[in-house]
């Protein structure tokens, strides 16, 4: 039987901020990446995130960032490797301490924003990333763009590797995502987005959005719940899949 | 033979700034509680604190604070319960993380600062704290001021305790500290704290500053670092205890 | 005429959190009390916040708070008083830098959350907030709860000086607010809150939940913008001065 | 008579963190750069050195950064020009708020670190700069490396504009800085750095390392004071341009 798995980026709110509606879409998704204290989810939010994660028995990973509340983790920022690979030990070692008090257990790591985005394609930043995650666990997950320099880094340290898509973005003939701005960058309609997923699911291939077939392992797909609309995708999303009679799973589950 | 174990604040470096001798105290102590990034100790300067302990052997604790970089962590405020409950996990944690990619491992917790003042006395932030610790792992070592209501809260939540006294501070007929400001509060002489700190270790008792002796295990004993003369004292007193042929060992070693 | 003025805390998204319908609240009050980056609004934040004050032609000042962005300012913490009006300079400037660049000029100052709370009954806490300010500039406005010790420490330092009421609050025969938690703490009715409102800016007086009249100097009335409820009790009640001729106006034109 | 200012990067302690001997540096040069809170420097520390600057009579300046308290704002990030614009006049208040209340003003602004070395050769940030120390005060001097995009940004803005140059640092026959790691990048030697800054304040000119005189305003020498051994170069420049029968002035005085 088909199986996939959908993440979803939580915890993301901060103090007396809220963001995004993290009870809606842990009832949708199998899996959480949860913020760490940098770019968003204080040690409140992410004993809160958690819990809930747990209830739904939704599985649980790391979400590090660059050091950057204002920028959100979305500010490239020049750190040595070094540094990096404490900043990494650092986040998961929290959200595990976090996590323990509420019976939860990080399985996985995916790494925010800036960092993410760099480390798609600078190699060298990528190992930083693995090493970090490495030093804190060798059996931690590293959920990763498909195709990414991180997949290849995480190979390289022995980790298990997860290669996610995304639900809401175009791929370009390259496997690579259309940039925002261009057109067709993003996905809006449910439709559309379910009808793209299905595909990458059954066929285990990225397809552009000219329709090329790019033979990939799809282990994950991310789905997004920062808005109305967004919440209503990842619910259309998984409605269609398991009508497809695929079945939704934890991201442990998925690479068992 | 008896035995004893020396503890000091370590890792309390930010960034670009430095505080205390780390490298000469680790050669003197068995035990280093280290800064988790709220008070003092960046992820990178957990790192080398933890590695540098590693190699001579020290055992290693959580050092958590109140969220108070600009006041050092010695700024009382209030927060709830539930909240320092998840305060301590994620510094626990954090270090957690970071001390294993260095080979280390997290055997003791002693809150710094505000949150360890008020916790003397107050039992319900006590509980917060001996909560928060316990949540993460039962096995950790609450290292807590001898007689405080911390003693009391970490026994009740089955941790193992270890009860601390400070070689450059006096205590009155109660078992409390001399307060700062009030005559005899400090102790400035190397020879005056060795020999507190011998008369405690080897009674088994607090001494007052007026010779009253008040019976209490006395598991550890705080010495600092953040100055020339409080290396030379802790050196001092380390050489002492060995001329009369207490033994030093680590906390762990010390409740084994 | 009677005249009266409509103040609002507003400013309070940070980075890529949203806090508040401001710009619902920028048409409807006259003066906006804007955070400063301690409790919340960051650079950016403050300058778009300022910037639509002043095309609205609403008056602003500062909305200074103890450093707690997790906290949101509402964490009571302890800060010497010397290290308060240094804390208050800063936010104070900060924003008049801010506010130059878009035409903007800071005329009052109200402190935020704990810092406000605290100061309301502690007379050497209300001196060195009154100090901070005046050491920025004489000509600021002190906008405090009416009645409270910081009224007193403006008058003692010759700063100008504003009593606000609660719109949504109750008080009681002292003049003092009901406590949150007890029954009638909350004013839930927009017709209620607009007859408190008229009654104590017509009658120059606080009315208790009892219906005591307590005289008193009403230049201010807070509104609140923080929930669709509130934004709407804010326009009743703006619309329901205006139907009784009280003519709305600014901070600085209220003292005038 | 040949007139020179020096320069010093002061204010840089933090909290419970002390960096660099500013008592000492304010005895030696005429203006300081004071940290802002976002590199180094809290409330109290910059009202702190605000006080002493007013007390030894020398001229201060902001030292804004971006925001990078951890990496003491040497990391390189991306912030956009009108988030630069916002962070810049933030910085720049709040000095000029503690610094009204010691009596003190702002005259000059010097970025800090990463972003001052990324805008000597980006336009477009050094016009961002520019436009956020303008839109604080037209008078606001900008105190730029000799040559750098900077100065002729702050001409575009008809900001007043002073060169400086680097005591401790050679230059290479471009005007550039020789880099840090390459052989005589750095200037070690009293006696050397002494007299290349007299043939610059001399010859109005920078000296390259090979001999090349390259003609340039040079209106202020850059000190640092963080060793003792920095501090003693700066008061041997001082006494060596004293000796010389320059005149050493505050940065207003300079440009007068």
């Amino acid at each position: 039987m088909t199986k996939t798995n959908l993440n979803s980026d939580l915890g993301e709110s901060y103090g007396a901020w809220t963001m995004g509606d993290d009870a809606a879409m842990l009832a949708v998704v199998g899996t959480a990446n949860v913020a760490c204290g940098f770019h968003a989810g204080d040690w409140s939010v992410m004993q809160a995130t958690v819990a809930e994660a747990v209830k739904n028995g939704v599985s649980i990973g790391a979400h590090p960032s660059y050091p950057d509340l204002q920028g959100f983790g979305r500010r490239p920022m020049t750190m040595s490797n070094r540094e990096v690979e404490a900043l990494m030990a650092y986040q998961i070692g929290a959200l595990m301490g976090v996590a323990t008090t509420k019976g939860g257990k990080v399985t996985h790591v995916k790494p925010h924003g800036a960092i993410n985005n760099k480390a798609a394609t600078d190699m060298d930043l990528a190992m930083a990333l693995a090493r970090g995650i490495a030093g804190v666990s060798k059996d931690l997950i590293f959920l990763a763009p498909a195709g990414s320099a991180m997949v290849t880094a995480a190979a390289k340290m022995n980790l298990p590797v997860a290669q996610e898509v995304f639900a809401d973005r175009n791929y370009d003939d390259d496997g690579n995502l259309v940039p925002r701005g261009q057109p067709h960058a993003m996905v809006h309609d449910n439709d559309e987005a379910l009808r793209n997923v299905l595909r990458m699911v059954q066929e285990r291939a990225i397809v552009s959005v000219s329709g090329k077939r790019i033979p990939c392992n799809v282990d994950s797909i991310c789905v997004h719940g920062d808005s109305a609309g967004a919440v209503s995708m990842a619910r259309h999303i998984r409605a269609g899949l398991e009508q497809a009679g695929v079945k939704l799973v934890t991201l442990p589950e998925m690479l068992a």
